[in-house]
Protein backbone atom coordinates (compact mmCIF):
# COMPACT_ATOMS: atom_id res chain seq x y z
CA UNK A 1 0.00 0.00 0.00
CA UNK A 2 1.21 3.22 -0.90
CA UNK A 3 0.20 6.07 1.29
CA UNK A 4 -3.40 6.80 2.71
CA UNK A 5 -5.36 8.21 -0.24
CA UNK A 6 -8.46 9.67 1.78
CA UNK A 7 -10.01 9.27 5.49
CA UNK A 8 -14.03 9.48 4.44
CA UNK A 9 -15.73 11.47 6.61
CA UNK A 10 -19.69 10.93 7.60
CA UNK A 11 -21.90 14.49 7.72
CA UNK A 12 -25.45 15.15 7.68
CA UNK A 13 -24.95 18.46 6.09
CA UNK A 14 -22.36 18.59 3.57
CA UNK A 15 -22.53 22.27 3.05
CA UNK A 16 -22.28 23.52 6.42
CA UNK A 17 -19.16 20.86 6.72
CA UNK A 18 -17.41 22.52 3.34
CA UNK A 19 -17.43 25.60 5.64
CA UNK A 20 -16.00 24.22 8.77
CA UNK A 21 -13.28 21.95 6.82
CA UNK A 22 -12.14 24.96 5.20
CA UNK A 23 -12.08 26.32 8.31
CA UNK A 24 -9.72 23.80 9.40
CA UNK A 25 -7.37 23.54 6.59
CA UNK A 26 -7.61 27.67 5.47
CA UNK A 27 -8.46 26.16 1.90
CA UNK A 28 -11.96 25.06 0.35
CA UNK A 29 -12.59 21.70 -1.55
CA UNK A 30 -11.52 21.45 -4.39
CA UNK A 31 -13.80 19.26 -5.73
CA UNK A 32 -17.46 18.07 -5.23
CA UNK A 33 -18.99 14.93 -7.16
CA UNK A 34 -22.16 13.07 -6.60
CA UNK A 35 -21.72 9.04 -6.79
CA UNK A 36 -25.48 8.00 -7.69
CA UNK A 37 -25.03 4.60 -7.62
CA UNK A 38 -23.70 4.62 -3.88
CA UNK A 39 -26.24 7.30 -3.42
CA UNK A 40 -23.80 10.18 -1.84
CA UNK A 41 -23.01 13.80 -2.51
CA UNK A 42 -19.01 14.23 -1.62
CA UNK A 43 -16.08 16.69 -1.27
CA UNK A 44 -12.38 16.56 -1.52
CA UNK A 45 -10.29 18.81 0.61
CA UNK A 46 -6.43 18.17 -0.07
CA UNK A 47 -3.76 18.01 2.98
CA UNK A 48 -0.38 17.70 1.23
CA UNK A 49 -0.04 14.32 -0.30
CA UNK A 50 -3.22 12.69 1.57
CA UNK A 51 -7.18 13.81 1.01
CA UNK A 52 -10.18 14.05 3.12
CA UNK A 53 -13.43 13.16 1.66
CA UNK A 54 -16.89 14.43 3.00
CA UNK A 55 -19.92 12.11 2.13
CA UNK A 56 -23.29 13.14 2.55
CA UNK A 57 -26.21 10.75 1.68
CA UNK A 58 -28.47 11.92 -0.68
CA UNK A 59 -30.87 8.52 -0.33
CA UNK A 60 -32.42 7.29 2.98
CA UNK A 61 -30.90 3.67 2.15
CA UNK A 62 -27.61 4.47 1.28
CA UNK A 63 -24.51 3.02 3.51
CA UNK A 64 -23.64 6.72 4.59
CA UNK A 65 -27.41 7.50 5.62
CA UNK A 66 -27.52 4.40 7.79
CA UNK A 67 -23.76 5.06 9.29
CA UNK A 68 -24.83 8.38 10.49
CA UNK A 69 -28.42 7.24 11.46
CA UNK A 70 -26.43 4.52 13.75
CA UNK A 71 -23.63 6.23 14.81
CA UNK A 72 -23.61 10.11 13.97
CA UNK A 73 -21.22 12.12 12.35
CA UNK A 74 -17.43 11.18 11.90
CA UNK A 75 -14.57 9.20 10.17
CA UNK A 76 -16.02 6.12 7.69
CA UNK A 77 -13.33 4.69 6.33
CA UNK A 78 -9.78 4.72 5.44
CA UNK A 79 -8.83 4.92 2.13
CA UNK A 80 -5.10 3.15 1.07
CA UNK A 81 -3.82 3.81 -2.15
CA UNK A 82 -2.68 0.62 -3.66
CA UNK A 83 -0.95 -0.29 -7.35
CA UNK A 84 -3.05 -2.87 -8.12
CA UNK A 85 -6.07 -3.89 -6.53
CA UNK A 86 -6.75 -7.00 -7.99
CA UNK A 87 -3.39 -8.63 -6.08
CA UNK A 88 -4.10 -6.71 -3.48
CA UNK A 89 -7.63 -8.22 -3.09
CA UNK A 90 -6.02 -11.58 -4.05
CA UNK A 91 -3.31 -11.09 -1.34
CA UNK A 92 -5.75 -10.11 1.63
CA UNK A 93 -8.25 -12.67 0.79
CA UNK A 94 -5.27 -15.46 1.39
CA UNK A 95 -4.48 -13.75 4.42
CA UNK A 96 -7.83 -14.31 5.69
CA UNK A 97 -9.45 -11.22 4.85
CA UNK A 98 -13.03 -10.74 4.41
CA UNK A 99 -13.21 -8.58 0.76
CA UNK A 100 -16.82 -7.37 0.56
CA UNK A 101 -15.81 -6.51 -3.63
CA UNK A 102 -13.86 -9.56 -4.78
CA UNK A 103 -14.60 -7.34 -8.51
CA UNK A 104 -13.75 -3.86 -7.40
CA UNK A 105 -16.21 -0.88 -8.17
CA UNK A 106 -16.05 2.24 -9.80
CA UNK A 107 -16.04 5.02 -7.05
CA UNK A 108 -15.45 8.26 -6.77
CA UNK A 109 -12.80 10.56 -7.66
CA UNK A 110 -12.16 8.07 -10.53
CA UNK A 111 -11.02 4.97 -8.86
CA UNK A 112 -11.73 1.57 -8.77
CA UNK A 113 -12.49 0.73 -5.13
CA UNK A 114 -12.92 -2.41 -3.21
CA UNK A 115 -13.77 -2.54 1.15
CA UNK A 116 -12.75 -4.95 3.46
CA UNK A 117 -15.51 -6.18 6.67
CA UNK A 118 -14.57 -3.92 9.36
CA UNK A 119 -15.36 -7.25 11.99
CA UNK A 120 -11.69 -8.34 10.45
CA UNK A 121 -10.29 -5.08 10.79
CA UNK A 122 -10.67 -3.60 14.01
CA UNK A 123 -13.66 -2.06 13.26
CA UNK A 124 -12.38 -0.38 11.02
CA UNK A 125 -13.30 -0.04 7.55
CA UNK A 126 -10.38 -0.19 4.92
CA UNK A 127 -11.20 0.80 1.23
CA UNK A 128 -8.51 -0.35 -1.36
CA UNK A 129 -8.55 2.17 -4.55
CA UNK A 130 -6.18 2.35 -7.12
CA UNK A 131 -6.85 5.38 -9.81
CA UNK A 132 -8.35 4.36 -13.15
CA UNK A 133 -5.70 5.11 -15.88
CA UNK B 1 -1.41 21.43 7.80
CA UNK B 2 0.96 19.54 5.61
CA UNK B 3 -0.12 16.11 5.91
CA UNK B 4 -1.87 13.31 7.64
CA UNK B 5 0.75 12.32 10.04
CA UNK B 6 -1.27 9.10 11.43
CA UNK B 7 -4.53 7.64 11.93
CA UNK B 8 -4.87 6.38 15.68
CA UNK B 9 -7.05 3.27 15.67
CA UNK B 10 -7.98 2.27 19.43
CA UNK B 11 -8.01 -1.63 19.84
CA UNK B 12 -8.32 -4.05 22.72
CA UNK B 13 -5.62 -5.96 22.16
CA UNK B 14 -2.52 -4.61 20.71
CA UNK B 15 -0.21 -7.94 20.12
CA UNK B 16 -3.37 -9.75 17.79
CA UNK B 17 -3.66 -6.41 16.30
CA UNK B 18 -0.17 -5.81 15.81
CA UNK B 19 -0.27 -9.35 13.98
CA UNK B 20 -3.55 -8.17 12.14
CA UNK B 21 -1.95 -4.81 10.39
CA UNK B 22 0.92 -6.49 9.43
CA UNK B 23 -0.91 -8.70 7.36
CA UNK B 24 -2.86 -5.97 5.74
CA UNK B 25 0.32 -3.85 5.50
CA UNK B 26 2.69 -6.66 4.40
CA UNK B 27 5.16 -5.42 6.82
CA UNK B 28 5.32 -5.40 10.74
CA UNK B 29 5.19 -2.44 13.07
CA UNK B 30 8.51 -0.45 13.10
CA UNK B 31 8.24 0.85 16.88
CA UNK B 32 6.44 0.25 19.81
CA UNK B 33 6.13 2.94 23.01
CA UNK B 34 3.96 3.14 26.08
CA UNK B 35 3.39 6.48 27.60
CA UNK B 36 2.70 6.61 30.64
CA UNK B 37 0.73 9.90 31.00
CA UNK B 38 -1.80 8.72 28.41
CA UNK B 39 -2.66 5.43 29.81
CA UNK B 40 -1.22 3.73 26.68
CA UNK B 41 0.64 1.17 24.82
CA UNK B 42 1.07 2.66 20.84
CA UNK B 43 2.52 0.80 18.04
CA UNK B 44 3.12 2.35 14.59
CA UNK B 45 3.27 1.16 10.81
CA UNK B 46 4.45 2.82 8.14
CA UNK B 47 2.30 3.20 4.83
CA UNK B 48 4.33 5.63 2.08
CA UNK B 49 4.39 9.38 4.33
CA UNK B 50 1.77 8.05 6.57
CA UNK B 51 1.08 6.07 10.21
CA UNK B 52 -1.15 4.00 11.77
CA UNK B 53 -0.93 4.33 15.31
CA UNK B 54 -2.44 1.25 17.49
CA UNK B 55 -3.30 2.52 21.20
CA UNK B 56 -4.26 -0.31 24.12
CA UNK B 57 -5.22 1.32 27.21
CA UNK B 58 -3.42 0.11 30.04
CA UNK B 59 -5.19 1.97 33.20
CA UNK B 60 -9.30 1.63 32.91
CA UNK B 61 -9.40 5.67 33.53
CA UNK B 62 -7.65 6.29 30.34
CA UNK B 63 -9.16 7.99 27.34
CA UNK B 64 -8.77 5.08 25.20
CA UNK B 65 -10.22 2.51 27.76
CA UNK B 66 -13.11 4.87 28.04
CA UNK B 67 -13.38 5.28 24.68
CA UNK B 68 -13.17 0.95 24.10
CA UNK B 69 -15.88 0.49 26.49
CA UNK B 70 -18.60 3.31 24.80
CA UNK B 71 -17.44 2.64 21.06
CA UNK B 72 -15.92 -0.46 20.71
CA UNK B 73 -12.40 -0.73 18.68
CA UNK B 74 -11.54 2.07 15.79
CA UNK B 75 -10.88 5.03 14.28
CA UNK B 76 -9.94 6.94 17.40
CA UNK B 77 -8.48 10.47 16.10
CA UNK B 78 -6.39 12.02 12.69
CA UNK B 79 -3.54 13.57 13.28
CA UNK B 80 -2.64 16.44 10.74
CA UNK B 81 1.39 17.71 10.84
CA UNK B 82 1.97 21.00 11.71
CA UNK B 83 5.02 23.38 11.25
CA UNK B 84 4.08 25.59 14.06
CA UNK B 85 1.73 23.95 15.99
CA UNK B 86 1.25 27.06 18.48
CA UNK B 87 0.21 28.92 15.52
CA UNK B 88 -1.94 26.66 14.30
CA UNK B 89 -3.83 26.51 17.75
CA UNK B 90 -3.82 30.23 17.79
CA UNK B 91 -5.54 30.40 14.33
CA UNK B 92 -8.21 27.49 14.94
CA UNK B 93 -9.00 29.08 18.14
CA UNK B 94 -9.75 32.15 16.46
CA UNK B 95 -11.39 30.54 13.79
CA UNK B 96 -13.85 29.34 16.76
CA UNK B 97 -12.92 25.96 17.01
CA UNK B 98 -12.47 24.45 20.62
CA UNK B 99 -8.70 23.39 21.04
CA UNK B 100 -8.33 20.91 24.18
CA UNK B 101 -4.94 21.44 25.13
CA UNK B 102 -4.02 25.63 24.40
CA UNK B 103 -0.50 24.38 25.76
CA UNK B 104 0.87 21.50 23.68
CA UNK B 105 1.62 18.73 25.48
CA UNK B 106 4.36 15.75 24.93
CA UNK B 107 2.93 13.15 22.70
CA UNK B 108 3.98 9.80 21.27
CA UNK B 109 6.57 9.59 18.66
CA UNK B 110 8.53 12.62 19.57
CA UNK B 111 5.82 15.06 19.04
CA UNK B 112 3.79 18.13 20.57
CA UNK B 113 0.20 17.56 19.82
CA UNK B 114 -2.87 19.34 21.01
CA UNK B 115 -6.42 18.06 20.00
CA UNK B 116 -9.35 19.87 19.19
CA UNK B 117 -12.87 18.89 20.18
CA UNK B 118 -14.75 16.93 18.14
CA UNK B 119 -18.00 18.31 18.91
CA UNK B 120 -16.72 21.29 16.37
CA UNK B 121 -15.54 19.15 13.95
CA UNK B 122 -18.19 16.62 13.15
CA UNK B 123 -17.57 14.47 15.49
CA UNK B 124 -14.01 13.72 14.43
CA UNK B 125 -11.11 14.33 17.30
CA UNK B 126 -8.88 16.25 15.59
CA UNK B 127 -5.04 15.77 16.67
CA UNK B 128 -2.33 18.73 15.37
CA UNK B 129 1.57 17.63 15.66
CA UNK B 130 4.67 19.01 15.51
CA UNK B 131 7.70 16.85 15.36
CA UNK B 132 9.98 18.14 18.88
CA UNK B 133 13.45 18.62 16.66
Amino acid sequence: MKKIEHIGIAVKDIEASNALFEALFGEPEYKTEAVESEGVKTSFFKVGPNKIELLEATKEDSPIAKYVAKKGEGIHHIAFDVEDITAEIARLKEKGFTVLNETPKKGADNKLVAFLHPKGTNGVLVELCQEIS
